[in-house]
């Protein structure tokens, strides 16, 4: 294999085997080889670091800060996790070993325990003689120096920004800020994600129960949990469990088992509009007609169904609506639906009467069914957007995640019921004359 | 009304009137309130501003950085510009107008011209200094210097933690990475926000034609943006168009209109359905049974292609899956749709021999309704994967995009198509015995 630039072999990489791409990598020259590294994924990481010769594989687990290697042991599948830490240094070994034990969603697991600190009778020049000390250590120096006091409390923060524009005796604890914005060993990613987004920072600290400074987590381990929560909303409200993994990249039985679980749940719900529909035979029988109306209606349904829960999953995902918003959220859905009802309502009335009057489709009692089809619409659409809007918020107020499937669990829960409707209301308006 | 805290002012923000707001703001201390500040969305922002008084307004305006005063006023009614701009000094007007003048989802927009430059022949402690006098001024310091020659050329980057581990007095020349990422003015906010996430960096420079150095964008702009992307797939994914403001805050008729339009279009492509009903109408009349299944049919279309072509988008949007894979995802999803078409299929043929074992509800020909509902369900899950997965890939072909409420979309599609597979595969199954 001739040598490749890192960008020919970012460009062929998911075509290559796991021994071209170990092949390709030792070619690199060391300094490109760790960014290259660095920008893989802790999957492709794991498999690229274990398919190397064991110095090297010894060597590049060593180049990584704590957090990527716990990341990277954690990718790893069980078997293989026990002799990657045994490559790491004892100490390193230890601090992976902590962040491994945080469940996968926490912030303890993104976080780096090492990190620029000062003290707060420095001044702004001895400040920046320290860290500059400590940047030549395996600090993970990201505009930000904390000032902890000697117990290890937290005691503010300070940027570079404000050490450089400080004059050169000034004391650090007249220029940091106290107000400082902080998580938790157990804080939500999501939730973290959600702070440092909206104070703009590029790291927080992370805080033990006795106020101890234990590490920062960065925005670079924040940005991929944002996009890793999109894709696993936007999964789940596609009616599949969250792939995990890239869609090319998965084992395809891996996938068809994420695929197949939901779509077989709501299969098993579908097969109530079966049953509801058995109960209408009589009525079908008698009026062959309003089979053909059912489609339309129950994917009316389906439809503002799926809209309304997809809108409430995202505004809840992120931070606009809070479940005690509820009600406002009830009186919206209540209006749009109404309207929206209306809207499609009318359209299928003015469908119904066009074909009649072109095509003599639908028989003398075109009329009776026009409104039986219209108030239908109006009803369905109705229901399927209150549901499809407070099915999320019961989902999340029972603690369940509010996108698991809820778009087409929605649409299931609306069929059933938009059968419902609909046969009630032909049975009121065309009683006597259709049925 | 009582001083309130930053955090509390928050806590109350959207509950709170323009004139409450301001209020509110105006009593927080200077630098709590350019923090408070930078922190709401430019929509907030420019409502804030505009309902101070004249002094306070000019004075925040004069606050920002370009980039977010830019945003600001793009925020703004039309009638408002104007007048925002002018309370701006000279040169940050310049600026601002000229961010103005980009498209909004190009990197040019989201631009900070106020950027650390150092010169390659400075040395280490040289350039520390430099970068310290920089600060004084408005110079957006975020962990990157740029090195560029006398005609603005950039010749590469170096990160603060460089010059901090290096010698004082080693050379910039020396120290600095020659290979940097960089965009363009015009270069696509996703695409930007791409190579930042993928190279796990702060900021990227942007360069004009001729390689001078324009600006930087920061990761705070991209991270906004990598979530207003997402929430605007989601949204077009559950049908309707992107609301492009929190769910909450946009008004009802707008919001509305956003919901009315998909949602027509989509019962329009279902009234296909009544048509397509109408033509097997006497096959209905001679067996009422057939139209028991319709709902569960065509169903299990939508989900399955509702679910392929949501995991197909979001994998285009990831970059995961490219135009040119087009036949790898034909083959993947061939794969999947007959085995979850297989999957489905089995679980209704038990549920019908399962109903006539116990209840007799299919009649003396219930195995060839079973067979034909069972088969259906392989054909139609086949071809809804199939739709669902090709739909996207050809909408990115043609230049729309992919996301445009596709899983809906498919299922209106994959609605009609059900119907012809079904009552196709019944009059073949069934003619001689039922129909």
């Amino acid at each position: 294999m001739a040598q490749l630039s890192p960008a020919e072999l970012d460009e062929t990489w998911r075509i290559l085997s796991s021994a071209e791409r170990a092949e390709g990598f030792v070619l690199l020259p060391r300094d490109e080889a760790e960014v290259f590294l660095l920008s893989l994924s802790p999957h492709d990481q794991e498999e690229l670091v274990w398919s190397l010769a064991p110095a090297e594989r010894r060597f590049w687990m060593r180049v990584l800060e704590p957090d990527d290697a716990a990341d990277l042991v954690q990718a790893a599948p069980a078997a293989r996790r026990e002799e990657l830490l045994a490559l790491l240094d004892e100490a390193t070994r230890t601090e992976v070993k902590s962040l491994t034990a945080y469940a996968e969603d926490e912030a303890g697991g993104l976080m780096n325990p090492r990190f620029a600190r000062v003290r707060p009778e420095m001044t702004a020049d001895e400040a920046i003689g320290y860290l500059k000390r400590q940047s030549r250590r395996q600090v993970e120096i990201i505009y930000y120096a904390y000032v902890l006091d000697g117990a290890q409390h937290l005691e503010g923060v300070v940027s570079f920004r404000d050490l450089f524009r400080a004059r050169g005796d000034a004391r650090v604890r007249d220029l940091m800020t106290t107000d400082v914005v902080t998580i938790t060993e157990e804080t939500d990613q999501e939730e973290a994600s959600r702070r440092l987004a909206r104070h703009d920072l590029l790291a927080l600290p992370v805080l033990d129960s006795r106020g101890h400074m234990k590490g920062i987590v960065t925005f670079d381990d924040i940005a991929d949990v944002v996009e890793e929560e999109a894709t696993e909303d936007i999964q789940k409200l596609g009616g599949s469990e969250a792939l995990d993994e890239p869609y090319l990249a998965i084992g395809f039985l891996r996938m068809l088992k994420k695929r197949a679980g939901w779509l077989a749940a709501l299969f098993l719900g579908e097969m109530l509009t079966a049953t509801a529909m058995t109960f209408y035979e009589k009525e079908i029988a008698r009026a062959v007609l309003l089979a053909v109306f059912v489609p339309l209606i129950i994917s009316s349904g389906g439809n503002s169904g799926s809209q309304a829960s997809t809108l409430v999953v995202r505004a809840l995902a992120l931070g606009e609506v809070r479940l005690r918003d509820w009600f406002r959220v009830i009186r919206r859905e209540a209006a749009a639906g109404l309207s929206l009802g209306a809207i499609l309502g009318s359209i299928g009335l003015a469908r119904i009467l066009l074909w009649q009057g072109l095509f003599h489709t639908y028989g003398p009692h075109y009329l009776l069914i026009a409104c039986t089809v219209a108030l239908s619409l109006l009803g369905v659409v109705l229901w399927g957007t209150l549901a499809g809007s407070m099915l999320p918020l019961i989902l999340r107020r029972l603690g369940f995640d509010p996108a698991s499937a809820s778009a087409p669990f929605v649409a299931t829960v609306v069929d059933v019921t938009g059968l419902i409707i609909y046969f009630t209301m032909a049975s009121v308006i065309l009683r006597g004359t259709l049925l």
